[in-house]
């Protein structure tokens, strides 16, 4: 492991997928490139492809996620891995075993590549730290800390119909301050070079410090969405909320939501995006999810491919 | 998907198994004919074939049931498909997510196949109009409405013990009210020409209306067997039913519990068939389950066929 | 079956593995022999092989254990079996189906393999006696009884250590009153001729009458791990404890706790090993699990090599 990125061996390829942070450009549009070859001229069907015969995947989900884990399993199974889903929260852990413990018997057991999801920020980077050498991990998910394959297949989109960062303006609205998608999308537009980065909504829901990410804060959705190529809503997360002073799905749909009327505060070729699930009416109004500039469901296609990249690229290169 | 059948596409080939009622009796009897390449000569050994490889079966069941999402998983396998299994009732759906969100959402993960199980009578429906024309639903029981993979299934055990359907006589024995095998069984029945139809119970159970399928209503248990060729015994489902007027496991056997010496009310060589959990001792005795008559065990054999069968018609027409 | 040995055919070979006492030396020693060749040179990587292609695996594990059934699902995956796992607590078992009826169903689906976890002592040999004679049963732990596939990793982890059993000093230390895995080594010991084993503890968890078993009590850890070849860690089994007289996770390791300075009363190129998931601090100091002596880990993976060995062996040979 590369002292200075955790991410990258001393060659300066990628090893494990942590975060978007820190993920040097030419890395980044390699995942994109190598994503595009998984991805079918009609964006349905995904290629089966045998790049990781043999190789097992451990989907190691401490916290739930029924649909984040299928994506991962069916990315590995078209690549031709054998996968392994580890119903963590009811397993080990429950008996006392340590994360290190878990995850030292897992390597053992000759994985490959650990799919983490993990409630709490950095569990990913604290494992990464500790399998042996032959392991590769992906976070899927940590805290409010990162996404970073939900950051990939966001730029995947964006590039697919916008072609190119460098004269985008892309608006991120809602629950900025819980959201990991949120941080693994900025970092990577950063990186990409998007020279104008929005982060829009409440000031309990996208705190003014924000703008220490090097993106604009913009407190009022007409001035946040104003000619943009790109809006990204971001689902409420009520559940993972709390506090008097947050606004209820009610209060944020009056100020924030996304409907067709405001929509027209974008340029009119704007695309919409959302990494599900859609809390229709809360966030987003329906009209707009089924819209003719909705691209949720590409996304979610485009997402298996990113993954396959990811995982072929992670596995093909020794820590 | 065709107007007036959806299960059909414009050239009247089946795309979707959500009922028996309305299957032509062509397909049907393909259907039988196909599962029968998948049953070798012992009964036991199922040979596996590559006709789904490189496809996706997602087996969606928002109602738990381990052993039809067995039949279902081990079905698709033997046919070389890729198979993932999603835990619905734990998933997405929490979150609040729309069913036909979900159903969006994992087309977009380019399936093939989805397997749904639903408490909701026509949930299955809904969902086969609203997928992306690629995908194929197949129902694997909704609600009180319809078990169409099991009525095959039985009908294919009766084909394949008594050869023909033209002249039998066959009792359905039990809580029909609330059994969408009993329904599945009706309509393919009636499909095939069997002229003789009885469904027996008490009022509670079998009221009279359910004269208007086309079968004959009995309240007596031996009135309703006698002379038959095959009797279904049909599962008491204490957990489904509720109500002061409904008999107790107790009152029930009683009545109409299957004991040897009634057996003999119906023909000496009478198959007794059951759709399974058996409860001992309730709808049936012990003795007559594992009886000579008793063609339970070979039900569920024929039950992995049938599915193969299904899964690989519906995946080789187009919508 | 064999009628004085239900886990051999008439010809002497295994078809079920039910417990390592009564199994005859030669096949013991057969199955670490065909483990050996599944673990390559640098203890990691486990050769795929198609010893099993288009077999049916079933994890029937009645009893949860993500652990156990991962590496069975593992170890039956590498062998190229399709692999189906049961969530057999929340299923047909739950609505009444009875443990024998449960499996008549599965073995319709043309199982080839059942691996059984159970929390009631016998109930493998229950399902061995009354499967379909295509069916072999594995017992993966059944209360406090056996778990075979344990006790033979850990005699393959102590031949690849130490070579030869016949001059061996073996000591078990814990809780072996509770423990299958106690149980599981003790016969293999003895099978193998280790001249020398040591169950140690205190006497609510090491009663006097284990001796019957032919092997040493010893109530004192000094006395008991003297001049030992290997010493077996057992977990604390707090969750299948109870009782006052029983000692607490403090007072246990005040006296029985494996400390490095302990360690130093057993020989010095001594063995360290432990079945898993590690109390760390309770039987065993954390300094210890990871020190030089500890096989912990390899253990791991040689237990995947060995279930491969046994399932393998087991689905060769004809009821």
């Amino acid at each position: 492991m590369n002292r200075r990125n955790p991410q990258l061996n001393r060659h300066g390829e990628l090893i494990h997928l942590l975060s978007t942070e820190g993920l040097p450009r030419d890395i980044l549009l390699h995942i994109l490139d190598t994503a595009q070859q998984f991805v079918s001229v009609n964006d349905r069907e995904v290629k089966k492809v045998p790049l990781l015969r043999g190789k097992s995947v451990f989907n190691l989900f401490f916290e739930n996620s029924t649909r984040t884990r299928t994506t991962f399993e069916i990315a590995a199974t078209r690549l031709s891995a054998d996968v392994f889903n580890l119903d963590i929260a009811r397993s080990s852990t429950a008996k006392g075993e340590t994360l290190l413990d878990t995850i030292a018997n897992l390597s053992a057991m000759a994985a490959d590549i650990f799919v983490v999801r993990h409630s709490e920020s950095g569990a990913p980077y604290l494992i990464a730290q500790h399998v042996a050498p032959h392991v590769h991990v992906i976070n899927a998910g940590d805290g409010r800390h990162a996404h970073p394959t939900q950051g990939l297949l966001d730029m995947y989109t964006i590039r697919h119909y916008k072609g190119d960062f460098r004269n985008l303006s892309v608006a991120i609205v809602g629950d900025v301050l819980h959201s990991r998608v949120a941080r693994s999308d900025i970092h990577a537009l950063t990186t990409l070079g998007c020279p104008d980065v929005r982060v829009v909504g409440p000031r309990t829901l996208v705190p003014s410090d924000l703008a220490q990410l090097g993106v604009r804060v913009c407190h009022s959705l007409q001035e946040g969405i104003r000619d943009c190529d790109v809006v990204i809503a971001l689902r409420l997360q009520n559940e993972r909320m709390s506090g008097a002073l947050l606004p209820s799905s009610q209060e944020f749909h009056q100020s924030f939501g996304l409907t067709p009327q405001r929509l027209r505060w974008a340029k009119p070729d704007a695309i919409v995006m959302h990494p599900g699930p859609v809390n229709r009416g809360v966030e987003i109004d329906s009209s707009v999810v089924d819209g003719a500039q909705s691209v949720v469901l590409p996304q979610v296609t485009f997402g298996i491919a990113v993954r396959m990249a990811v995982m072929g690229i992670i596995a093909g290169n020794e820590a």
